[in-house]
């Protein structure tokens, strides 16, 4: 009998109550949101991937990258927490394809959306958005990506991705950068810019930089993988821009225990952001832009007090760089605010924020002085995917109806007590660092060791819960905004029984 | 009267049959494949852009850059190879989406899809497609992308549009010199490539470059915009990598009459690209991928012989360099051939080609060779859009069943044959260059100056005919590949009358 096997007698068990059990966190509360989801995960069989899975994945080898797919889904049988894969199996899903979903597979009013007219028509005649958008594009954006501006930003610009959008972001801060360089928008360019520019070269192409934090991800495009910096295999042999990155605040958790040192830690991060931007601007290259994530989610998890958010922003409008706010991963209400930066009450908003993932449609929001001189400076065919921006405006409708800011926080809290309690359970080193206190469901904790990281993740998986890891010992949670206290009984509980055969 | 006002009276002859004219291109046959289109363009009213259309763009310029949006279209009362606008105006469309329609507005068999649960599942429960994909996927890329991947390429990688697919399969080339430099696929990074690259400097950034052609398009992100050399406009304000750029062959028109010339000036531009590689080898900066479009499309709308890119394919392999072709906006159809690129008769295939536009899904396909060799290197959240690879599957099985190809050859030699003999009647310099007579309808002419080019295609529009620009001065041709004799002769005799009064 295999180890997996013999591993699947406890996943069976699973079911069980956690009220039944010892620390009995929750009662039997039924779900809100989706009553027909299954009330707990279902393993069919004994071990991952199931044998269809393997069948699908062997065939599908010969035809792409196929390290990258293990999995094969039934999306049609999937609902609300619950991701079906081709074997049967029933996960809930805390990962939810990459942070990507935000209320549920199947929720009604998507579904609802999908089949109507005004779906099909822009899903099947896909408009250059640019320069041929559709008649009631104005309604579209107003009742849907405009209605969740963060505060000060009026602006909006789409694009395809996340990567893209911080990109596109980035262009724009490089223009309005020129641009306030020569003192007016409608400063003509010289000749020489026009020339040179066609070569790659300077003064068109400027020796302009982009500052980014070490451990930040932004994307795997050249411009964006230049700012990223999480991992070496994301980076190693694409040529890369010659820009600087500092040193994100590595703070101790709980964040509340130890304040004092955090406080020294943080200001002794932005001393190095001040010293880069200055040592920089000597040699000649500015930093025009600095991008940031309001928690530095593939990176690990690591987390940066309102103040030193607070004080980011007051350096980088001290040195007339442009702020890039990245909420690609924390953007769309899992952090219990809509935008994670809201919670940093700044006095001056950043000056261009970006989106993707549970927004489905990509792009980021700005201001009027960011906006290009002329046309066709940010430009493309499609200028981002009308679907998923009907799709936003569906999301965006569900997250203010069902009040779901609030319910993440409340079931946030509720999951991070039970995560709180279970560290101290469970033996030393197995839940270490735990984060995300005052961050609704956008929690983390790390492994001792990057090996037990990936053994704790593997075997949720086969205990029926769909997990991601990042950083590279770090246990991230990204449920969706419907997730609910029952499934964070089931997390626990299945959490407890893992971390202790572990 | 306004001069708008007067120029409508002979807009209102348009519908005239071209038949009943002096020269008769046509009978007055029917079309074959949306027989309720309307038979000729309707214009409302006497100005463009009309009433609500204004209304309209002007309530959206407080929301975004406006510039870019002059019209408003009514997708569902468009239909096959004619546009409507906010104001009723039905145009034909040669231009469709800046060459990103295939199979023309409302095409029966896109919407049935839309309705079906297949494509309803997937659109609304988004799959991360590198992770997760649905349990059907090999049956939907084997159904659809991969029935059309080129000669020789058996390799597919989606992304979400044609920078992205750009970039992609220029990182890959970039994985794959350096794989190739080290000797196995196996070959582990060096320590120092890994922490080196984390502050993007050499080794593991590397200092190799990508080489583009002046006058080529490739996108706008950091990467694709930086081998793009068509216009200043796109470039000026942006960083950009020191890369090389060659110049591509400058032919005369037409081709045939210029053989031994165009011979000429295609090997200069062989012995350039030659030189490029030699002299940025001999820098230490070795060219890894040549990126080069079959017919340069936004540039200007250049074409080469077969035998020049046969020969540059030779010059590729003899450098070990990487080709890449950009088949974004030529692929998919309208040079009558699937892939532009077939008609070169290569003996080798190149290395990458990528899509997007007509095909709506976007990517390259690629050969075991360039698969890079550990996971998460090429990788991203979405990894394409399921919706828009479902579309593909449709266009490609339409393109099949109706034999396009074949159609747009017969068509694309219909509309050359029109235009040539209109040049010859309009008067001198008012059809210049006109170029693309083994190319379907992909068909292009340069006007006398940039102003007659712009004056042009917008009296064209103001007489109920969607055209677009590319180059300086240059008319480029963008039907659908559902555009017929009937449509050709609209554009004709509009253009007839356009030109001859400009």
């Amino acid at each position: 009998m295999s180890i997996l096997l013999r591993q699947s007698r406890s996943i069976r068990a699973i079911g069980t109550p956690f009220s039944s059990l010892s620390r009995g966190y929750a009662t039997e509360a039924k779900v809100r949101f989706f009553p027909d989801e299954p009330s707990k995960p279902i393993m069919k069989y004994d071990q991952l991937p199931g044998a269809k899975t393997v069948v699908l994945a062997t065939s599908l080898a010969a035809l792409t990258d196929s390290y990258l797919m293990i999995d094969r889904l039934d999306y049609s049988n999937s609902i609300g927490n619950y991701l079906q894969d081709a074997d049967g199996n029933k996960f809930l899903d805390v990962f939810a394809q990459i942070a990507s979903i935000a209320i549920g597979y199947n929720h009604p009013e998507l579904l609802a959306l999908a089949r109507s007219d005004e779906f099909v028509q822009l899903a099947m005649n896909r408009p250059a958005l640019g320069g041929f958008p559709p008649s009631n594009w104005n309604d579209i954006i107003s009742n849907g990506l405009l209605k969740v501006a963060p505060p000060g930003l009026d602006q909006l610009f789409t694009m395809m991705c996340g990567s893209c959008a911080n990109e596109g972001a980035l262009k724009a801060a490089f223009f309005a950068y020129r641009q306030r360089e020569r003192g007016s928008q409608l400063a003509e360019f010289t000749s020489e810019e026009l020339k040179s520019c066609m070569n790659n070269h300077t003064p068109g192409s400027p020796d302009l930089v982009a500052m980014s934090f070490r451990s930040g991800f932004h994307g795997r495009l050249f411009g964006s993988l230049s700012l990223t910096r999480s991992k070496a295999i994301h980076k190693v042999d694409v040529p890369a821009f010659d820009w600087p990155a500092v040193e994100f605040p590595q703070l101790r958790y709980p964040l509340a225990e130890f304040e004092a040192e955090n406080k020294k830690i943080e200001a002794a991060s932005l001393q190095g952001v001040e010293e880069t931007i200055l040592e920089w601007k000597k040699k000649g290259r500015s930093v025009a832009a600095l991008i940031v994530e309001p928690i530095q989610s593939e990176g690990g998890d690591y987390h940066a007090s309102p103040a030193f958010f607070r004080a980011l922003r007051a350096l980088t409008l001290k040195h007339d760089v442009y702020l890039i706010v990245d909420e690609v991963q924390t953007g769309v209400g899992a952090t219990g605010h809509f935008w994670a930066h809201e919670a940093w009450n700044l006095e001056t908003p950043p000056d261009f924020v970006t989106f993707s993932k549970k927004m489905q449609a990509a792009g980021f929001y700005h201001t009027m002085e960011t906006r290009p001189s002329q046309p066709y400076r940010n430009y493309n065919t499609w200028m981002g995917a009308p679907t998923e921006i009907l799709k936003a405006r569906t999301i965006i409708d569900v997250i203010e109806r069902e009040n779901l800011l609030h319910h993440v926080k409340d079931v946030g809290a509720y999951l991070y007590g039970g995560l709180e309690t279970l560290s101290k359970s469970v033996g030393q080193n197995k839940i270490v660092n735990l984060r995300g206190k005052d961050s609704g469901t956008f929690l983390a904790f790390d492994s001792a060791t990057p090996k037990m990281r990936d053994d704790f993740v593997n075997k949720m998986k086969l205990a029926g819960v769909n997990m991601g890891g990042c950083g590279d010992k770090t246990v991230r949670l990204r449920p969706m905004l419907v997730f609910e206290k029952p499934h964070a009984d089931i997390v626990l509980e299945t959490a407890e029984k893992v971390l202790k055969d572990l």
